[in-house]
């Protein structure tokens, strides 16, 4: 077997056999096949697709490259989810407490983020004192006292994935749905979590541009996850703009708090519940009730036991912003667009996220709105404010706002789209 | 600009601009593009193509990444040759001194020999004594001297495309007319000959398989040659079946010594002839007449001219293999088919080819054929013979041959393509 005869067969549209492929992930992850070998793959299966079963394969022979974590000692069913990212998502910090408190364990791998979408870890860690990074035992141990855990992956897990998401990076490979669908399932296989719900989003500020895109990812996934024996769904959710009123770490980690203490934005509420329910559902606890747990305290006391078990502070106060900068409403009326994508970039160029991995992010940069798409404004309001401690990075993120909201006169008929458009399961 | 950006813009099928070719060559050359991107932006080349405007702009940053040769200084005009390899393709041999002797000045800028075609240097080197490396102040001083230089490309000529093809070759990207079409012509133009004629293969043994393709390679690389002032014209030949009786590097060198002294076979004369007017017509002297320089000893003259000067004993016996291995016809009547891919990789497999760029070659290697289709051939008599000093190698390059010929009854009418298929310029 050799690299180049698996690069010619996928560029000339030939099926790959389970021994190209086994032999190419193995090869690749021990370091015989070079990274531009790899590269040229990625691009062909890129642009010519991969099959069903060639995804299946392909996912195995990731999950095999490394170890598998195994949740059978806990008390508790296992339910996780997993977003394809988006601007403002925030979800997986209420989420994952709010599970726990119903009944479920949540063991919550994350990333960091890159580009214009923000990383869940990243957003954390700008509580005071808390730490990403658990050995194995410390996450069941977390895990078993709280019912939720948030970390970073070990180095273990799916090792092939990890060299072959930073390679994608960097390569223009990150937006194939094979290699996207076998990226997140193999990671959350060999997780070991028992349910699994798939937050896939749809529109500007996601991967997935168009509803068929997101439909073709979500059904690969779900079919990859049976196919290995976790109970999966998805629910294609909108991404056309973002989700809350905050995008950025120590913002939305503020927003995350107002909505375990039975407030925040609409959306951001709507859609914790929805994918709490599929993740209870799934976990075989059809009956738990998230909106109680909400409302009676309980998922911001296991949130609070979740932040300290990992070293950070619940009470401490937030880091702020040295700089603000307000953008106003250029006419009265209805806002009728706010692009999710323009806000990403302007939190990002911000300090919200990184350009490389190395990069540190600004725990209180970001974009916090004051209108949503249907809310009515008035010329010279506050629309949103800027937040950074590196004042010279304004020009460049209001460049990105540049054309991305649209204010109609007032009276314009407007509807939203539903939150969650589609489930896949 | 960064190399993501490009290669996006390619993945996308978007036009790339002038200014993301040249800087993604000369960042490439520099460095500052990494391989792995450079393998996925080649793939993404290969599949999705590159307009006109494109393949010229990429051939002229090839060019700008290094130095330009001068020929001004010489009395005569300049003409050279390329060939996009084929099987028993030993047409540079005979082809540069007889052209050198009807006047014309042949700096001909070889390469080694990859896969299951021969290279020109190894050929040559296989005559005792000579050497490959020319100095450029060397080479010029030979073609001053005797009219035809066959030397090796120096380091400073086209480097992006140097490095640019040793990447192409192990990522499963070296069949895209774009990058095949701006290697070649980024040299030739790089080397400063004034006429230009191409020996573009068609059939198993040649990189195109299809008269289709090799029309397009050939039209594409007239039109870069133009458009950079260099007297470009090609032909389309056939590469259906070796060209000549020999596929190996002593082997061809004897053959072609053969045809400078008015024998040798027809095929391998007619082939040179053809060029060679096309040289000459294209070097401006249309009245040349080279089938004379073959009959008087002038071409043969130059010849032993142009090996002495490099350092070789043109009256020096070949090597010879230490081992022989006769396949014999399996039955009697008219050979019709004799496959140059089989018999190329044969050769390779016997030695006188390399698999990987650092490895040696065998000079008295390769296979001797006895019969060309068209030809009558009996059951038991000798079909080709195979030579090697490491007769080890005889089962796996008989192993290439099977199927590779066919033997039809007594009397079938059987007519060979002929030589020159197409002329395009």
């Amino acid at each position: 077997m050799d690299a180049i005869t698996v690069i010619r067969a996928k560029r000339d549209r030939t099926e790959l056999t389970d021994q190209q492929i086994d032999w190419v992930v193995d090869a690749y992850t021990r370091g015989e096949v070079a990274d531009y070998q790899m590269a040229a793959l990625n691009m062909a299966i890129l642009l010519n697709g991969m099959n069903r079963r060639e995804i299946a394969r392909w996912t195995a022979a990731m999950i095999a490259s490394g170890e598998r974590m195994d949740f059978s000692s806990l008390s508790r069913p296992t339910a996780d989810k997993h977003s394809t990212g988006g601007v403002g998502d925030k979800i997986t910090l209420p989420l994952a407490p709010l599970v726990a408190a119903c009944g479920a364990a949540v063991p919550q791998l994350s990333g960091r983020g890159l580009g214009h979408t923000g990383g869940t870890l990243d957003k954390l860690e700008s509580i005071p004192g808390w730490r990403a990074a658990l050995s194995n035992e410390e996450m069941l141990a977390v895990l078993d006292d709280v019912g939720a855990v948030i970390c970073a992956a070990g180095e273990g897990l799916a090792p092939a994935d990890r060299k072959l998401y930073a390679l994608r990076d960097v390569t223009g490979t990150v937006e194939a749905i094979p290699l996207i669908a076998s990226s997140i399932m193999s990671k959350k296989i060999a997780e070991g979590t028992g349910a699994l719900v798939l937050d896939v989003k749809v529109g500007s500020g996601a991967f997935m541009k168009t509803l068929d895109d997101a439909r073709e990812l979500a059904t690969t996934m779900v079919g990859l996850g049976r196919d290995h024996g976790v109970n999966t769904v998805a629910l294609l959710t909108d991404m056309s703009t973002p989700l809350g009123l905050t995008a950025g770490n120590a913002l939305e980690v503020r927003e995350s708090v107002e909505v375990l203490a039975g407030g925040g934005p609409s959306d951001v509420v709507e859609l914790t519940l929805a994918l709490a329910r599929e993740m209870l559902a799934g976990a075989g606890l059809p009956d738990a009730d998230p909106a109680k747990a909400l409302a009676d305290g309980s998922a911001m006391d296991a949130w609070r036991r979740m932040i300290r078990a990992q070293g950070g502070d619940p009470d401490a106060p937030l880091p702020t912003s040295r700089e603000q900068h307000v953008v106003t409403a250029p006419s009265s009326g209805v806002l009728t667009r706010l692009d999710a994508y323009g806000v990403g970039v302007a939190a990002w160029r911000l300090g919200a996220g990184r350009a490389r991995k190395e990069d540190p992010v600004q725990a209180a940069a970001g974009v916090e709105l004051h209108a949503k798409p249907g809310d009515t404004v008035t010329a010279g309001a506050p629309l949103m404010t800027l937040h950074t401690d590196t004042p010279e990075r304004f020009a460049y993120a209001l460049e990105a706002l540049e054309g991305t909201y649209d204010v109609a006169p007032a009276g314009t008929e407007f509807t939203a789209p539903p939150v969650v458009l589609e489930r896949i399961g």
